[in-house]
C-alpha cells in the first residue's frame, strides 16, 4: 500500500475531537453534557441572512467571481467603513471561511521553513495551516498572570530570525478572549516596520467586545498598510458558521494579486453563502447590542464561577466568547477526559478543551482549560456548579 | 515592503482569466461574445436543490461535521451504489468542491518534490494544487491524433521515478472530453500495483457520457482499493457549481484519517450547499437523460462545425462538455486574443481557451483551443460559423 505524506502524518488531531467519543459515550449512559468546548454560537443567525436564503431565486447556482461577488465586496466595504476600515472591493478576496483566508495568506507570503510568530496560547488550527503551507510556527509565551496581554517587545525580538516573515495575532483572541489595546497594536506596528514583517490579524470576533471597550484593528495602523493582512469571517458576527464565508483583506496589491491566483485555482467561494452574507450586512445594530449584552452576562457567570473555586482562577477578558482558566489539576487532558468518563453530578457533566492543545510549546497549558461560553446563562451557571463539584473529587487535584 | 513567497510567484495565472479584460472591452464596444471558454453549465440547477434552499428552516446556520453531514454522506452512498460504487459514509469526506478534495488528496499522499503523473493536456488548475502542495507534475503526452486516449504504458513507465507517488486522471476528461475505456483503466490498475502508486481519479463529469457509452470508474477496479482516491463534485452533475460541494472518497483508511485532519483544520464544508446537495440526490433520472441528449446535440454541432473548417479538426469525444480542436493558426494565445480585440463578424465573436494553458510541456497546444459547449445549439451553430469566418481572415493563419 502506498504511504501517506510526512505532512499528513504531522497534522495534529484536534485537541477537542479526541474527546468527542468520550462525550458520546457519556450521553449514551444518559449523562447531560454541557458543551463548553466549542465555538459554535447558539445565537440565532441574523434573519436577514436566513431570509435571503429562503428568497434565493436564481435558476442556475453558478460559480461566483473567484474573489467573490462584486456586489458582496461592495457591501463589505460599507460594513468596514462603519468600523473605520477604509477599503475598496479590490482589496478583498472572499474565501471559504477565515480558514481559507489564513491558508491563502500563509501560502502567499511564506515559503516552506519561513517562520510566523504567534503569541501562545493560540487557535489550534493555525498549526494545521502552518503544516499545510510548510511554515514554522514560533510561539512566544503570553501569561495568564497578565491576562494574556501581548508579550513584551523583547520576547518578539528574541524570536525573530532571518526566516521570520510575519506576526499573527487573533484579536479579540481565541482561546483567551484577550482584546489588544491600541498601545499593543502600536508595538506590532513598530516591529513590522523595523523587521519588515507582515502583520496577519484574525479579527473574526471584532463585534464581541465587552464592558464598553473598543476594538482596534491592525487596519487602522498608519504606515504599515502594505504589511497588514486582515482575516475575517461572517461566522461569528452573524452566527452563521455554516455559510463558510470569510475574507482576506489587504491594501498590498502584490498580496492580493498573488492570493487571487490561489483563489482562482479553487474557482469560487460558496455562492449561496455570499448571497446570505451580503444580506446580513443590513443587520440592525440592535442585533449586536443584544448579543454583546448576552455574552457579557455569560462571561460574568463563567469568570465569577471559576474564581469562586478554590485554587482556580481566570482573567476577565474583554472579547470573543472564550476564557482560559487555571484549575488546580495535574493534567488538563486527563481532567477533561475524566470529566466525561468518570464523573457526573446529578447526571450532569461539562466538556471543556484542554488548553495544552492551544500551546505550541510542549508542557504548557497542562493546568489550564479553555471554556467557550456559547450556552445560556442558566446552563452556564449550572455548568460552573458541576465543574466546582468535579474539582472537589477529582483524584488528580493539586 | 516584505516579499511574497516563491510559491505565490510561481502560481500560474489562469489561461482564460488573461483574456477576460479583452472580452469585457469587446462587449463594451457592443460586440456579442459567445463564451466557449467556460465550464459553467447554462442548464438549470436541479429543482430538488433549489427547493431545498428555499425551504431551509434552521434557525442557526451551524458548522457541519468536518467530513460533511452524516445524512448527506449516507445519501451519497445511495447515489454511488446506483453507479456500482460501493462505499460507506466513513469512506467519504465532503469538501469545498472537487478543488479542495484534490488539495486534500495531494497534501495527504505527497511530500514536497514527490511527483504525480498526469496525461496532458489536463485541467489547468491541477498545476495550482501541485504548487500549493509543493508537488511536481510529470506530464505525459496524449495526442489529438488518438483522440487523446491514455498514453501507452511505456510512456508511463518512462516517467515513473522513485519520487512518483500517484497517477491522476480526469474521466471523462476536461479539457479533451475523452472517456477512458475499461481496458485503459486496467492499464492504470496494473501500474498502480506494479509501482505501488496512488490512482487519483477526478470523475466530476461521470454523468456526461454520450453515444450510449458507459462510464467506468477507478472505484470499480479490483485489488487496488487502497490505491484509489476518487474526486467528485455536484457542480456539473446537478448544474450547481456555486454550491461548492465536492467530496474525496477512498477505501484506504489511512488516507481518510489523514485527509480528515486537513478537513478538521478548516472546520466544515458549506452547510447550505450540503442541504441542497442532499436533496439533489433525489433528482429524477429524466433530468440526466434530457441533459445528456442536449449535450450530445451540442457536441455534434461543435465537432461537425470544426471538422468542416479547412485545416481544422477535432476528435468526437464521448464525455464531459469540452473538445480540444486543432486550428490552422500560428499561436492559440494570439488567436484567442485576436478574436476578442481585432475581429467580429456581424457584431459577433467567440471566446475560447488557448489549449497551451492545458499542457505542462512548453510549446505544446499552440495550435489547439479548448471549446466548452455550455451554450444552446443555436448559439453554438452561430459561434461555429463565426469561428469559420474568423479563420478565413486571421493574419496568423497557417
Amino acid at each position: 500500500m502506498p504511504k501517506i505524506s510526512i505532512k499528513g502524518q504531522s497534522m495534529p488531531a484536534s485537541p477537542i475531537r479526541k474527546l468527542v467519543p468520550y462525550a458520546d459515550a457519556a450521553k449514551q449512559k444518559g449523562v447531560k453534557v454541557y458543551h463548553l468546548n466549542i465555538g459554535q454560537p447558539d445565537i440565532e443567525t441574523t434573519s436577514k441572512a436566513l431570509n435571503a436564503i429562503r428568497n434565493y431565486d436564481e435558476k442556475v447556482i453558478m460559480y461566483s467571481h473567484s474573489a467573490g461577488n462584486l456586489s458582496y465586496r461592495e457591501k463589505l466595504c460599507e460594513y468596514y467603513a462603519k468600523v473605520n476600515i477604509n477599503v475598496t472591493p479590490d482589496d478583498i478576496i472572499v474565501t471559504n471561511g477565515a480558514s481559507e483566508a489564513l491558508l491563502f495568506a500563509f501560502m502567499t507570503i511564506m515559503n516552506p521553513d519561513d517562520e510566523v510568530i504567534i503569541p501562545e496560547p493560540f487557535y489550534a488550527n493555525y498549526n494545521g495551516f502552518a503544516i499545510t503551507s510548510g511554515v514554522k510556527v514560533k510561539p512566544i509565551f503570553s501569561s495568564i498572570e497578565t491576562g494574556f496581554a501581548l508579550p513584551p517587545i523583547a520576547d518578539f525580538e528574541k524570536a525573530i530570525t532571518p526566516n521570520t516573515k510575519a506576526i499573527l495575532i487573533c484579536n479579540p483572541n481565541n482561546p483567551t478572549g484577550y482584546l489588544y489595546s491600541e498601545a499593543e497594536l502600536e508595538v506590532l506596528r513598530e516591529l513590522a516596520i523595523k523587521y519588515d514583517l507582515f502583520l496577519i490579524a484574525d479579527e473574526v470576533y471584532r463585534e464581541f467586545c465587552y464592558d464598553g471597550s473598543k476594538h482596534h484593528s491592525t487596519m487602522h495602523l498608519k504606515g504599515v498598510e502594505d504589511n497588514v493582512i486582515l482575516i475575517d469571517s461572517v461566522s461569528k458576527r452573524y452566527s452563521a458558521c455554516g455559510l463558510r464565508v470569510g475574507c482576506l483583506v489587504s491594501k498590498n496589491k502584490e498580496v492580493i494579486n498573488t492570493a487571487m491566483k490561489f483563489a482562482q485555482a479553487r474557482l469560487s467561494p460558496p455562492s449561496i453563502g455570499q448571497v446570505a452574507a451580503e444580506a446580513a450586512i443590513f443587520t440592525d445594530d440592535d442585533y449586536f447590542k443584544d448579543i454583546v449584552k448576552e455574552y457579557e452576562a455569560r462571561r460574568n457567570v463563567v469568570v465569577e464561577g471559576i474564581n469562586k473555586i478554590d485554587g482556580a482562577y481566570c482573567p476577565c477578558p474583554k472579547g470573543a466568547f472564550y476564557i482560559v482558566a487555571h484549575l488546580p489539576i495535574d493534567d488538563s487532558e486527563k481532567f477533561c477526559k475524566w470529566m466525561l468518563t468518570d464523573f457526573n453530578y446529578e447526571g450532569k457533566t461539562v466538556m471543556m478543551a484542554p488548553a495544552s492543545g492551544f500551546y505550541s510549546t510542549k508542557g504548557l497549558g497542562t493546568s489550564e482549560v479553555r471554556i467557550s461560553y456559547c450556552l445560556n446563562v442558566n446552563d452556564l451557571t449550572d455548568a460552573m456548579m458541576v465543574l466546582a463539584k468535579a474539582l472537589e473529587v477529582y483524584p488528580g487535584r493539586k
